[in-house]
């Protein structure tokens, strides 16, 4: 029997509307208590041995075993075999889509990501550097969800930065190993590799690469083992053992933000072929059966043959059943009073993805103030985002678009203040930095502004 | 008796340099776990119990009693009140701080902090737009660290980014009453105030305040309460319950970085009269016993000089015994073989604070890849970047500057990315979408970008 999709419908005039949506949007990103304590364990373990947790956990998690960390090193060879071994049209797909990332993330990088300074009046010089992060960690998940997309993602803007040295981390599970512990008959198996997944290290330009994954493979990025250098920052997605080693290491060095599921809200106007809107609400629920599909939209009419298309359209998907319990359990059609309405309501959600779907989206657009992306018109699905226009796809989930940014250059570069203060600056400044410094009780602060005074007045306070 | 301060005197040309440094330099940022269970235990109730617990929490610790929450807002009248009664020397230091910091900001949004997009060849537009968070929340510290400069710092970027609403929190502990417990008797006292506190939250422009601190008041923050208002981002420093709290909430809100102990490194030529150099070292140990100073310098002879100069520079001090113990436990003055090989070692450190007290700075900042803020030349003190020179004081600590930036325009703004494919590129887009996202096994990623083709193949893989 065919699965059937049947997203909830709601309107926003129903009287219990705002608590039947807030249900449904509902989703806990809680950590489990006995993961954030084995996941401590497993950090402080390889912080304190090294190389040698590294491999244990592996061949208990992944059930691969080897006799150093050296012999799980991907080289350039691996990724480059990948690559040639690719039917042609993979191999373009793929560098055209690092190619259009690049483009994007160097607009950005010249719009947004460089120095800047100026002087005073008295010639006191005032700015900031940009530099790139000397060295970068990208974790890649092994198993159903490896996506060379997302490595390209996350390497070409830190390439675009300027980093110098890119790691890749990858867990190649044996096959039939599990999570929960490796099998000992595994010896010498090799890892499940994702040849699509190397061939993007090649196109993307990965530096080095170890296939090992989890915790531990978070805890040699962070802290460093003999074979694994230790990085600047770790981004890239990966599973509940993986956010909570990123979460715990954040301080020690940089990461991305921790992403909860995927997420899309279509905005129509009912103007865009309904078939269309119906195969995006899929795209998202594909990912997984926690991924969340909503349409807010004013004409009831379009929204009954959107869930037409939907009956239409599932059956004759590969991943139907995935799609239908997403679309049943999270997913959403719901009625608004108007496009203004529709909006209101998206940026109380802050969605990941925002496909405003209208003939008019630029009438639209201003309203929009908290989104990961913003897909505008009909021609713009959210899957030429997730590959090829050249915007990041790794992007602000669970609301988080309230406050943070989708992946860039400017993740990938720090800053740092520039100062010079010239001698005549130093006589306006000293008097103002001494008269806080003593109202804060921190004298020294004020007596090196009040050296720097040609007229070296007496210290106030002193001993 | 005096105390003296002698800070670890070391050599790069010594064979166990390396390791007497490092020794030095260690500082483990690990957060206690007793202390980690009682915040995760305070936060959960306040989530559950919202303005009760806040009360609760507040009489227990600060030893502040109040009948609801509403009580302990401060307001507008109250700013205002505390800025008239300050000396006209201390107003006016605050409001050209408070001037001077605003300017910085301005140039840092129009240098990077604006949107940005092009169009392609098919006409598909591509960009970010960037825009202000709604709400954030400042952490302000009572007791011994309570710095209006540090609340300038934190509000006027967000205000020059645009956030319509700040929400500050500070405690107020009542006098006599400590961070283990309450008095019981001190019901009605009202808590301590820091006068300074309030006039800058005058200055720099605080919507709301509320009289509360420690992991309770992020909570309220980042939950919101019936009384406080759920804010987008959380910044400022505070103790290790506050650090606890925010790293903890970090994803429900965002946060600014955990800040360490702070710290100074000077790099020196011998050109800059060695009190000053030797002041810029005590004003940074004057903040803690675990602040950190240290002098790099090619030139023993100055060397001397500066230690000579302590010598008779801490007696005058009012904080010489925080200065002397940190001076001697943390401190070093280490002899190099060059300027080069004193920027080398600095990029190890990445300093908060770094200054090249040089006759030539602009020789050596191009070498200095990471740091905090650079203070060039000889009239370049911390100290008039900590207050009023412009730039943020607010700076990565111990070695994170490896990977952030300091506090700026940047933190309280948030980009979304905007694609607007047009009919055109939807045709060559598609293909290389479509292409990958098999690749994958996503097929309605792929279906939604062939559905957009104007000769639309058939599906691959349909069941």
């Amino acid at each position: 029997m065919n699965p059937a999709a049947t997203p909830l419908r709601l309107s926003t005039a129903q009287t219990d509307f705002e608590a039947r949506f807030a249900a449904r949007l509902h989703w806990s990103s809680e950590t489990d208590h006995a993961i954030e304590q084995r996941v401590a364990d497993i950090l402080a373990d390889v912080q304190r041995r090294g190389d040698a947790a590294v491999l244990e956990y592996t061949a208990r998690f992944d059930g691969l075993q080897a006799a150093s960390v050296a012999e799980l090193e991907l080289t350039q060879a691996d990724f480059k075999a990948a690559f040639d071994a690719l039917p042609a049209a993979q191999r373009e797909a793929l560098q055209a889509a690092a190619a259009r990332v690049r483009r994007y993330h160097e607009a950005q990088k010249k719009a947004n990501g460089e120095g800047w300074s100026y002087r005073d009046e008295d010639g006191t010089l005032l700015g900031q550097k940009v530099t790139p992060l000397d060295r970068v960690g990208i974790y890649v998940p092994g198993g159903k969800a490896a996506y060379p997309s997302s490595l390209i993602m996350n390497a070409v803007p830190a390439h675009v930065a300027g980093v110098p040295e890119i790691v890749m981390v990858v867990p190649t599970p044996v096959r039939g190993s599990v999570a929960t512990g490796g099998s000992g008959a595994a010896t010498a198996a090799r890892g499940e590799r994702n040849e699509l997944v190397l061939a993007a290290a090649h196109v993307a330009g990965v530096t080095r690469a170890f296939t090992i994954g989890g915790a531990q493979a978070v805890a040699a990025l962070a802290y460093g083992t003999a074979t694994v250098p230790k990085v600047d920052k770790i981004t890239g997605p990966g599973n509940a053992y993986v956010a909570s080693a990123k979460k715990r290491v954040f301080g020690t060095v940089g990461i991305d933000m921790i992403a909860g599921p995927s997420e899309i809200l279509v905005l129509a106007d009912g103007s865009t072929p309904a078939e269309w809107v119906a195969m995006d609400l899929f795209s998202q629920a594909e990912h997984d059966e926690l991924a969340q599909s909503i349409l807010l939209c004013p004409d009831a009419a379009y929204i009954a043959a959107v869930q037409a298309a939907i009956d239409r359209l599932l059956p004759t998907m590969p991943r139907a059943a995935i799609i239908a319990k997403s679309l049943n359990d999270r997913g959403a059609l719901i009625h608004t009073r108007s496009m203004e309405e529709a909006c209101a309501i998206s940026n109380r959600i802050a969605p990941e993805h925002l496909e405003v779907s209208s003939a008019e989206p630029h009438r639209w657009e201003p309203l929009l103030r908290h989104a990961g992306a913003i897909f505008l018109g009909a021609y713009t699905s959210e899957s030429l985002g997730d590959y090829c226009a050249g915007p990041n796809h790794v992007l602000p989930t669970s609301g988080t678009a309230r406050f943070s940014s989708p992946l860039g250059v400017y993740d990938f570069q720090k800053r740092s203040s520039l100062i010079e203060v010239s001698a005549a600056g130093a006589q306006s400044l000293g008097t103002v930095a001494a008269e806080l410094a003593y109202g804060e009780g921190l004298q020294a602060h004020a007596r090196a502004a009040e050296l720097r005074l040609n007229d070296v007045p007496p210290m106030r306070g002193a001993r």
